[in-house]
């Protein structure tokens, strides 16, 4: 079988990681698929690139984005849109994003992922899937016709806040009967876990006592709070008989929770994220209004529940890192609203979220890879693998194997270098990491065969990330 | 780089498996080691097998078998010796055995190891590794030496004992001393876990009354035996700062003690066998004398004990799958003492032993994968990847990559067959699995690019399977 | 210090039982309260029973009674008023019991209260005390001051339903508002601890599938509905840093939740009712349309449920036995609408609740104490001492002790009587243990120093019943 | 029924507390016994005793001192004899004092327990009781007959200690038929839970790295070695069907398993000591060669420890305070040899054991009650009544009741006062507590009728206290 008009790339001279093993192999790329792992002596190709003994991994997936999101009454596109973010991604060694749809309140949820999606494939440089978050009945009484039409689309994975009430919150009703659609249909249930209530209880009782500085949000987002949810989302998914993704666990207890089912043998599964196994409220505390650089939900925890979180992700309690990068700028940018400072001093203003799509690897390489707490192939597979194979990417994306895309990173695992919101290419002003040395970083970084990033210099054009038709199943394999 | 004198083999068209991923690849191997894994339309070779749209799978690993063996005052070897077991894996598509070496009356550990390993040379089909048994204190006294040596010849882990007081059983003090050297010098303490005198103590209980058929072995090992051991192992390895390997573990309750552990992060795996996971105490519990050939230790217990090892072995409390096979006959050979039923009727004389290691990987595949318990790849891991990683043979072993030994095994998912005595290749006159149909057959088999099985027939010859220095240091990549 | 125009009775010849200790006594009564326990051997008295060698045991507390109560559309009244309640109590060996207000329509709660003790007043026969029903918000938004006068004048208990959603049910943010205020005041949440959600779930479920046969209630209310209600509660009272009384514990996953808190040192408690702990769901599962007698929420489980509800009775995990009395009849009462059978064949619509005030004590002894499961003391705390303790009534109840209420059972532990809707004296027209023979009988109950029943002959008035007014704080002594 | 010649006082005014309730009551007494209790306006006694509104408690039991014992080569008598250890006793409010009996090498241990109870008689102020150690069998093969001896002559708990190999440690073979013999005959197995080869086995490392100080012996004895043990009794217990007694149990880990088993309803109990609660790590690890006045063993662990004790004892998961008393001198006693500082600088010479049977109650009363951990009741629970029903003595020790001894303690909980070696009764030259102001003393303490010590003046004569012939079957009433 000749391979007319096809265009090659050997990948030569490195060492392959995938999630389950560790060997030397170069890579032949054709047409942007991988097309053979091996000894490639024997190889022509129209492109060389020289691995130079690095590691090659599978490129990053980060199934936990949000760019030119609308939140708490802002859009983070004024600081991180579609291409700014995956710039930023790409720059990292993250080669797919999975972002979210939320219903604009004048389109429905199809129609706001219809131009959703056109506003990705505009403006990514590399390639994204969308979740969708499903809204509270009062927002769009019949919504699950549009939820089909979403699967039918590859959006195979559905969002749900326990927080929020009066805005997202979905009460257990609801979730009963959407996650029994998702059963019936195949599609993956997210959930943000914490109980919101309970939530705006501890705000009330801060706001009674004065206590409205940026860093009290951490006290109004106790542990408690999210460890009850988490408990709550489990009951509930093994009622409707569906699986269940909860997102951004920051909480060691409720990490806990989903490690108890998750060893009963209960398809659950638990992302955290980088600011949660590295920042730490302690960074914060005393940085006054500042703090409000660090306001995500649920919030960045005290140093002390760190080492927990580490340790449920080398053992299975948690199963993925994504970002949840959703950027802002503390200072003033011009000619645009202020952002996390709208409403400095009073932290229930404040819009939620951090930046850090493009420090992940870097920042999970380093403080995991590097320090002992995770296995080279483990590392792999909570950066790229579990969330390809979760989220119905696999083994399209997610592995260096026969078939797959060919996005690939060339990671040097020796190289440092420092951390800082100058040299980043997200477009918020402050860093968590400012200042942070790490070692390993990605120095040539492929998506489906093109060279999008090389040395750090950006190479892949805005418009090139092409929609990701996601398949259905949460799969364990 | 051109590969003189090199002979080549393309297995082509199958849907190659890993611990991983699943996808269609071809796998060309140059002089016994896969040399790529790929699109292989353009490779040529000296031979091609075609895997006609099977699944091509890493060979099994079985870790725990006992071929020419003494057990209780036996030799296995009138059942099985090295070439009749290593045939009987080699037909049921496992390529490597791990086998022990336990210290004879007149020899130290380390000279009864240069003999068994040149015993197995003679004769082994496949490949082979050997674990030591490390005799009581009072058998040898000085053994740190020897345990040395034997590491530096690749007998990289070490089996203790916990039950047998009197004969094979260490103290808790020998435990820790010994755990100690294996933690300093990278090797795996393994353990047969379950407290000697507790399984002692149920035994004169059963003789004082009477009970000495033999299914009442099964009542002289209780579950609290078994997971009070796993825990007091468990205590004594993290006092040591040694992993731990628990073999065939049979309970509920001690897959309990380990899942715990595992979840809590500690390096610690167990194995259970296809003996616990599909035999069960009703099988033999009416069968009179014959329940000889179900007797093991730990026994083969309740069938509702059955369903929560599937649970831990998909959800990670449980690791591995080996036989622990030790194959004796019911019936009398000729010429040879009798086996089990030289003491019938009294089940504290029958020795310990079953086999299996023919149908291992059919029984998982069919009552695992086909039954819906574990994905094909989790199958794979159990069976082949990571007790080639524990046990210091990967990537070489088990797996499906470049450089790795193309010990392969082209699997029929969708033939049917009948296990039977009759036609297995184990000596033993009967199976505990007799006249099950199961889906799913080793069709050929490569052991290093030799095509050692095909459709059935022999085609390997004792001799060439190869001794395998294992590397130290228990790896959870 | 004379005692002029005092009246006094002497108790000679009984073995005190106290929650404590068990030991030959006699006791003194003066003016209806306990004088004095010793040796009576020199003490003279107004009259004297002779408790020829039984058993003498503080008058059981029955904290969960609904008697004249409006359940479903209807009123117990129909079959049981607080005459025909108590009077069924004081036959049984009760002599306190707890009821409720649930605020009726067209009333505040307080004023509800007010009608309500009036009613009790002039019906009961024995002591009693009443909680509050806490209204959700909708149905009368300003609680709190209403609370408070119910504090005052003795109801510091507040019951909130965590089912029954669109009537009954509070959600979170009003359950940490009131447990809040709860806390701060020192009064007692309990709970009704199910998911009102999950079961409006598994309803519509069953419905849609035409499951709505009677004993299909059983499936409607599955355990995950009461353990995770039981885990939110406690969550949510840990946050409010309130006590936990959880009414009817039914299930044994829900009574493990309770028991792991506790065993924290968690002050939350558990109640379970005889009917969890005797009758099955196999004991109607068969009974077609009667099996509506037996349908209560949550619901009576599976026998194999039952076990370990014993367990955590005996060993701490849960601390009460109370009735949740609720008579309806089965057949159709002259002259009154129908009551269980008013929509037969159709689960939704069968008033929930069952009758049993007056078998408790006997239940709980010769199921509990004579088949070994109870000790004799551990007997009298869960069915007097605690909740006396808890609901703010101790020591004036459930002890026998000098200033204690001199509320006093003489126990005979040999009796055996045959339980049997004929011969009680509650009015439904059926029972859940119609037929049973059970060991122990009150042969004499005092209420007060009044000699209520005496030997199955009722002596004591309607009316003379006296409203309890208890102290605030949970008490664990 | 008159009283010739009979000898009354009575106890007016007084605050009753019991394990039960808290009540205003008079008790008078008859020959030592109470006779009754309640409002004694028309009571006459020959000698009154006014409590002036002060508290009323049963009088201590401790389970748990070495008087006269020898230990570690030394016998404690050289600093606390009977005499001076119950005359101690007396002073802090305790009674009753449960002493052990270990076999002398040139005597069985019936003839040892023999004369040791001789010696008791001799010199004791208070009641006593035994406990039986089970020496190793190579220490005395054949015990059985002694035991069954024993136990007629009421020494109905038996101590078998896991720790010390070589000297008093028994196997778990030993463990098993010797509990099962105490199931048989209904003796509570008693247990020193450390796994002593895990103890060698660490004080080896310590040695070997020169780690020999006093505060040393701390790393020696770590939390898994207790926990560990407390799992496998527990485990061997059941299997034997014995209940099971955890003496002095100081790690959270060891209390958190109990804990577990207690939960689910096993019969076994735990025992903390004041030094766990009270007195920390950080107290010695600078005191240097002083630290020797702190070793015992279990340990005494870091104060981060401690909470988890005073949870479990408020919880439930532990059940009696006993202090292990064994007092030795730190300085240098005239004409004796030295004691804790017969090695100095070498932790492995030094003998095991603390004071504190005087200080018992005071401090529990302080930091338990006083400061919010302990409600009234539960204090004489775990000090005086679970003690007395766990070893045969209840209700004629433990409680105050009609027919109990009257061992009664007028206790003044306003009273402060200073902790010293000074003015304390045991003999010992230094003090844990040293410098420590609690609140709560014996004011009046009255043993069998017996005022013993009155205002801090002893009364009572050596030789007065009896032996306490104690009952079978651990009682949980």
């Amino acid at each position: 079988m000749p391979h007319p008009a096809t265009r090659t790339t050997l990948v030569r001279g490195g060492t392959v990681v995938t999630a389950e093993a560790v060997f030397r192999a170069d890579v032949l790329i054709r047409d942007g698929i991988v097309a053979a792992v091996g000894d490639g002596a024997d190889w022509a190709a129209d492109d060389t690139i020289d691995a130079g003994g690095a590691l090659l991994l599978p490129g990053g997936v980060d199934a936990h984005t949000h760019l030119e999101y609308p939140i708490d009454g802002f859009t983070t596109r004024t600081a991180d849109d579609f291409t700014s973010g995956t710039v930023a991604a790409a720059h990292g060694g993250t080669t797919t994003v999975i972002d979210f749809v939320k219903k604009e309140p004048d389109r429905t949820l199809y129609e706001t992922f219809l131009r959703r999606r056109e506003d990705a494939r505009a403006r990514c440089v590399v390639d994204f899937g969308l979740h969708a978050i499903v809204p509270p009945r009062d927002q769009q009484p019949e919504i699950k016709d549009d939820l089909l039409r979403l699967l039918d689309e590859g959006v195979s994975s559905w969002k749900f806040f326990m927080a929020y009430p009066g805005t997202q919150m979905v009460d257990d009703a609801q979730l009963l009967a959407d996650m029994t659609l998702a059963a019936e249909h195949g599609a993956l249930p997210m959930v943000h876990a914490e109980n919101g209530h309970l939530v705006a209880h501890e705000t009330r009782r801060l706001v009674d006592a004065g206590h409205v500085a940026e860093h009290h949000h951490h006290a109004a987002h106790p542990h408690a709070a999210e460890a009850e949810a988490v408990h709550r989302a489990l009951t509930l998914a093994e009622a409707a008989g569906s699986p269940l993704f909860v997102v951004h666990v920051s909480s060691a207890r409720a990490a806990d929770e989903l490690a108890r089912a998750r060893a009963a043998g209960r398809p659950a599964w638990g992302e955290t994220c980088p600011q949660y196994l590295v920042a730490a409220y302690e960074d914060y505390a005393g940085l006054g209004e500042r703090a409000a650089g660090w306001i995500c939900s649920p919030p960045i925890r005290e140093r002390a529940n760190q080492d927990a979180l580490w340790t449920h992700l080398a053992a299975g309690g948690l199963s993925t890192v994504g970002t949840d990068h959703a950027g802002f700028c503390l200072g003033q940018p011009p000619d645009l609203p202020p952002q996390k400072l709208r409403e400095p001093g009073w932290f229930p203003g404040t819009p939620n979220g951090v930046p850090g799509v493009e420090e992940r690897l870097a920042l999970l390489y380093h403080h995991g890879v590097a320090a002992g707490r995770l296995a080279l192939s483990r590392f792999v597979e909570i950066t790229a693998t579990r969330p390809a194979k979760l989220f119905g990417l696999h083994p399209r994306k997610g592995t260096i194997a026969a078939g797959a895309d060919a996005d690939l990173v060339v990671w040097d695992p020796d190289a440092h270098h420092v951390l800082s919101a100058d040299t980043a290419h997200s477009r918020p002003d402050y860093s968590l990491y400012e200042g942070m040395e790490v070692t390993g970083r990605a120095v040539h970084v492929l998506s489906r065969g093109d060279l999008v990033v090389s040395e750090g210099t950006l190479l892949g054009r805005p418009g090139r990330g092409r929609y990701l038709h996601r398949t259905t199943t949460a799969r364990s394999t």
